[in-house]
């Protein structure tokens, strides 16, 4: 079984507005065993909607339309449903006493346009929106050699659509007998090639489970992917390739699922009762707000000092303006560790003012250090490459430098 | 002339990611005057992708292909459109040498699953990609009584796809002779339906410029859009607009187009030669975010110390701690002031630990303050309503204050 979401309304492929419904939709239907191999958005336009809806119940067997059910002239959805199972659009006394009594209790006059949201191809399903004016429509459609294709169309309005999808479209789809789960384990420290060639074949396509790779400001992520008849058979497997992934990535793999390298690292402190300070000289605030954003869950545990170099030399560290460079930066980390009086300290070096052009050539390489009970340990990265991601690879090979120091790994 | 926008990963139809790439290329487009018909994202499925670009380049005349360009398993674009258009796949050794370059600057060994990269459908022109390893693809597909359809197909990471789209897709479309021009103005300190009245009717629909309005994170915005033949029509329409749109809410605008409250502060500052300083116990890291991504731009300006009051107050303020609770913010303010050898000096007063429902309802008012040469200035706000957005709501709150202290107004 397959799924397409179609998006419905200008707004959307103008750029206007994003849709977010389309990703929602597909998390839902495949936490219910239904992969979607398609997301359509479509102009305001009625013959390219019923272009895109014949196809889309030829190629997909359930079919979520969202979007264009409102009661304005550009609203197309129903006019385009009638139009691919060749109906008319007939008039649902109960679905228009409803609308009736919504604008009632809003206190509004109901405008004579709202009366076409009570209309609905013959032979379909009006599906009620207890939240909003617009209902929706379940329809089964008939194929030849196929089952019949089952179609939802839901207004785009996302809180009347997420509310219509669980309680009026989940029961009508069939059980699949199917259950999708998934895990993801992140790396730091490899390239996106790196980590497919040490994986070898566990990428390869139609495995199961199925594993992919992504890659996000430098972390790289393996997003392992079980279909089974139960959650424990999926369980089952992912475990398996958890492991296999894990004797193959060991040296990069830092955390699972929504974790950062900042929770591991913030955890791990919090668990001992360290606290860390930061010198950020270089990735303009990246680390303050990584760290920041823990503060709820970890409060107190970070303290970040930003700037460049002279500011946090000349609040913090006055006494270190001759020291030679290549020490520098271990200097700083070691400096601050004392002064604010924290179990470990990171500091990151400043780099000259280069443009995005001269960073994505540059050789040059910059240093990160860490300091702590043992003393100091200094890594460093080649700022070349995509210069909008250089603020999130100086923070985490900082991040990652630290958590390697720190006792625990992975829980 | 009609544009589609193709999507390609399971990633995106599976909801894993969430595709951002077609709502900004569709925005580019219209500002070259080509509406987009079709958004579409397919699986990682060679199937299914030839036959959703054979349908692309049958119904729209610019196909702008997103994703599915890395050099994994996964990634297959390179040989669908190679499938479309019925030729093989060719080594391009200038793109292979560019490659081998990129991975040489960055000292990694170049993986051998990186050599597909620079492989092209034969007859297509190799984009360059400046930022990345994955070059993209241009190709002019012939159609029997049509134009031939304009294809581009880029690498998915956002930052690579809008450089490579500015660069080298803009140049290669032909022009429409319709121009689209957009012009934002932001305020801050009053609502959305407040702003709706002093504007009265210039935010009607159907008028010419349109003038919509947005609010994000308590920031409201006037979006301007002007069409016309040529760019100077269009600003004539916008001066226009702006001039009525400024008579009316004069009190509340900071700032025009890419402006945020911290950029006018900062560029103030500078103009002056005068710094900042930070002591900041609300806004978990919003302060420190907002002023360390101006951090490049402005170097050395702002200098942010973040973590809970008693941190703070531990290494700046330990003679604070007997205060009265009412001046605190303010002799926070003044305190850090004279610490850290500013000019000028924010404070934000902690409070107290509320979930988010409690935050919602919550009657509680927290104050910010700045201190400057001519003294200490307090204001506050109350902190019930959408937790999510309460650090903005705060940071913004005392960049504000500090903004209307300043001399300088807007340019």
């Amino acid at each position: 079984m397959l799924a397409e979401i179609v998006a419905i309304g200008s707004e959307i492929t103008s750029g206007a507005k994003l849709d977010t419904n389309s990703q929602w939709l597909s998390q839902q239907l495949s936490d219910l065993g239904i992969p979607t191999g398609f997301h359509t958005s479509i102009a305001d336009d009625l013959e390219a909607n019923v272009a895109c809806l014949r196809l889309a119940v030829e190629r997909a067997d359930v079919v979520i339309v969202s979007g264009g059910l409102g009661p304005t002239l550009d609203d197309l959805t129903r006019i385009a449903l009638a139009t691919v199972i060749n109906r008319p659009l007939v008039l649902d006394s109960d679905a228009l006493t409803t609308i009736e009594e919504m604008f009632r209790k809003r206190g509004r006059v109901m405008s004579d346009r709202n009366r076409i949201q009570a209309e609905f191809p013959e032979g379909s399903t009006p599906l009620a929106n207890p939240i909003g004016t617009a209902p929706g429509i379940w329809l089964e459609i008939p194929r030849s050699g196929k089952s019949p294709c089952l179609v939802a169309a839901l207004p785009g309005v996302p809180s009347e659509l997420k509310r219509m999808f669980e309680e009026q479209v989940v029961p009508r789809l069939p059980a699949t007998g199917e259950v999708i789960r998934r895990y993801r384990i992140h790396c730091y420290g490899c390239g996106e090639s790196q980590a497919d060639e040490l994986l070898g074949d566990l990428t390869a396509r139609g495995r199961d489970p199925e594993i992919g790779i992504t890659a996000h400001e430098a972390t790289i992520t393996l997003r392992i992917e079980a279909r089974g008849k139960s959650e424990a058979e999926c369980q089952a497997k992912i475990d398996e390739a958890k492991g296999a992934v894990w004797s193959r990535l060991w040296k990069f793999a830092y955390g699972v699922e929504d974790e950062e390298l900042e929770t591991v690292v913030l955890r791990t402190l919090a668990h001992y009762g360290w606290t860390l300070g930061v010198a950020d000289c270089a990735t303009g605030g990246w680390l303050a707000r990584a760290l920041g954003a823990l503060e709820a869950e970890y409060p107190g545990r970070a303290l970040v000092v930003t700037g460049v170099e002279e500011k946090v030399a000349g609040v913090l560290l006055a006494d270190l303006e001759d020291d030679i460079h290549e020490h520098r930066v271990g200097r700083l980390a070691a400096a601050t560790r004392e002064h604010l009086r924290v179990n470990y300290a990171l500091a990151t070096e400043p780099y000259p003012d280069l443009t995005p052009d001269e960073i994505a050539q540059s050789r040059l390489r910059i240093r990160v250090a860490v300091a702590g009970p043992d003393g100091i340990l200094v890594d460093s990265l080649a700022i070349g490459g995509n210069p909008a991601i250089l603020p999130a690879r100086i923070g985490k090979t900082a991040l990652d430098l630290l958590r390697r120091e720190l006792p625990s790994r992975l829980q």
